[in-house]
């Protein structure tokens, strides 16, 4: 089974439908239909994948063996009262949405959540990317795990209670992470020097924490406790309140971690 | 004098001592002496560094061309005031401590800020190490200089204030990030999530801003204003009230920041 080659629908255009349609197609797996609601990105996803383009639920080809998700949230649960597809396997693609929201389409559902943030301006290797998965019952498992084996190393099966605290990670670890970086070149550029000069720092932060607990690895002021330089940076920041509160705060926060550390 | 070699003595025997001497050594400068008044971190660095050892600033070795403190910043000031070293270059390695502190040791003084996160764990190729440096005079600056570009490829010149604002953006973006992974961390391991899982989207967050500004490379709930999954995080979160408040607190950062830089 494990070199199975499936028939799948995309619903939704997006990111995530464009790198995973990118893998599968590149596993030898058929993409026959691309379905959005906004016509020009349905056609651009499905000229890519070599597939047809449809922007209606209503015209949903289904012959396809899998049927996928990767609208954004609010979208799941509307896709899946209206899609007709005689219990043919079901899966969407969040982080955060329970698997049930997909019981009124099928019998045969499930989740298939890539672990990664993807953009269009930066090309993924998939087989790195963790494919979380779950599904209703053992025979749509083991066909979602079949078609995340063709594409990822990393399977991890889940529940939808750990998928959700892993999204949770995950906006920490990404979203906010990146959010700090933009703060940081705000600070820089407002005072006429370049982001770059950060990016070694930044390669080494993220070095560090490959083969080591970030638990261990924090440095800075407020690990040392150097009250001296947090008044100063706090002072430095008198200008922006909100900076300067994520600063408090977040100061706050690694003193009391530390403690608990000890 | 691009090749010029220097003798050269440290005060401090810490991660900035070892990184940066080890550098030194590396470019055939000469350590004549590690001044440290923790015995065994002296007699440590200075077996590791072909030097001689000290733990007392009366007997510093005042034969060296370049005295460089990689205290502790609190230690800066007081090592200036003792030290007696007949007018010699004296430089510091800190990102938030004033050049002038220096004036009471010399006429000839500057500071040597090597921008990087310096630990035991991790091996550092001090050519990618931004050196920011600045010097009370030119004969001084010329010096410093030089040393600086025999271990790295990048020196800034900046003046005290420049300085301190780059210390401040570096905590943001080394510091506080460490801290994000370490909060992402400890939700997954109580959890009995394993980090790992983590660590390609880590990866792909940090490739993303190599050659993309991160205010546009931002994503997640807050960015598109999902205020039901954003609210969801916040219930699982609502038995660590901290974690909690960072959540909401940089949340609301990301959606003030995504209002202005539409």
């Amino acid at each position: 089974m494990a070199d199975k080659k499936y028939k799948i629908v995309f619903i939704g255009a997006g990111n995530v439908a464009t790198h995973l349609g990118l893998a599968l197609l590149k596993s030898k797996h058929t993409i026959v239909q691309v379905c959005s609601l906004h016509d020009s990105s349905s056609k651009e996803l499905a000229k890519l994948l070599n597939s047809k383009s449809s922007t209606s639920i209503e015209d949903i080809d289904d012959s396809a063996d899998i049927y996928i998700i990767a609208t954004n949230d609010d979208t799941i649960t509307k896709v899946a009262r209206n899609i007709k597809i005689n219990n043919k396997i079901i899966v969407h693609t969040s982080g955060s949405i329970d698997m049930k929201v997909l019981q009124k389409a099928s019998i045969n559902y499930g989740v298939f959540y890539p672990l990664q943030t993807f953009s269009k301006a930066s090309k993924i290797d998939f087989y790195k990317v963790p494919v979380c998965i779950e599904a209703s019952n053992d025979k749509t498992f083991d066909a979602i795990n079949t078609l995340a084996k063709s594409i990822s190393n990393t399977i991890v099966k889940i529940d939808s209670k750990q998928r959700k605290t892993i999204h949770l990670a995950a906006v920490f670890a990404n979203n906010f992470t990146n959010h700090l970086y933009t703060i940081a070149e705000d600070i820089l550029i407002k005072n006429d020097l370049p982001f770059d000069i950060l990016k070694p720092l930044i390669e080494e932060t993220n070095n560090k924490i490959k083969n080591n607990s970030p638990a261990k690895m924090q440095t800075g002021p407020a690990m040392r406790g150097d009250i001296k330089t947090m008044k100063a940076h706090k002072q430095l920041l008198s200008k922006n309140k909100d900076y300067q509160q994520v600063y408090k705060l977040l100061s706050k926060s690694i003193i009391k971690s530390t403690k608990n550390n000890k």
